[in-house]
């Protein structure tokens, strides 16, 4: 793919950038992950938001199983050309792996890490497993 | 620094994890930096954003020339502990070294990336240079 807006991101060595997905409406931070021309490109052209799995080294279409794709409003890049900042509409509600709505499920209180925001779902019953 | 809460961040190989920097109120995202133990044990002690710089490959107390100091309110890691979400009260209202509000003033529109935030200050101001 041709585009001069993907020649202006500044990929890293190994062709990602960070990505930081924030929920429309809400402004909160559901996830960071990661893109390469390819999945930005996609994202774009489709409309939903797409990464690069750096566990599984490929393409990831979000919510291509649990059916939770990301809808997405705006596409945002910074001062670094090196991050980008996506705003979304989650389906489903449900950003995480864990089932829950963020992955930021963790804050750190009294000297150690607190999971503060609850299940949603059982990912069992997310991804039929 | 022997401290279990900081044993339980995935630091990756370089010893570092990306931070998402979120402002308390607004919900604007503001930077994404990178942290080592060293920071992220600085932040905590102080109460003020620490960072590893990685272009200039040293400790970075954010706003230490500009006096832009970020005042941290919450930490959060994510699921897979290798992501790091701060909210902070942004001092002096500009977090981007371009004397803008937020480093993502960078928008994709028609095919192309249009900065839509105003400069709020010269950084020539800013930095005294």
């Amino acid at each position: 793919m041709k585009h001069d807006w993907l020649d202006k991101v500044n990929w890293a060595q190994d062709g990602l950038v960070p990505v930081v997905t924030q929920e429309a409406g809400s402004g909160r931070v559901l996830t960071v992950a990661w893109m390469n021309r390819e999945a930005l490109g996609k994202t774009v052209e489709t409309g939903e938001a797409h990464y690069w799995s750096r566990s599984r080294r490929k393409l990831w279409h979000k919510g291509e199983e649990s059916g939770h794709v990301q809808k997405v409003k705006s596409i945002r890049l910074d001062c670094d050309e090196d991050v980008l900042l996506i705003e979304v509409e989650q389906v489903g509600g449900i950003a995480c792996h864990t089932g829950r709505h963020s992955c930021f499920f963790r804050k750190f209180d009294g000297g150690k890490w607190v999971a503060t925001d609850p299940v949603l779902k059982d990912p069992r019953d997310i991804y039929g497993k």
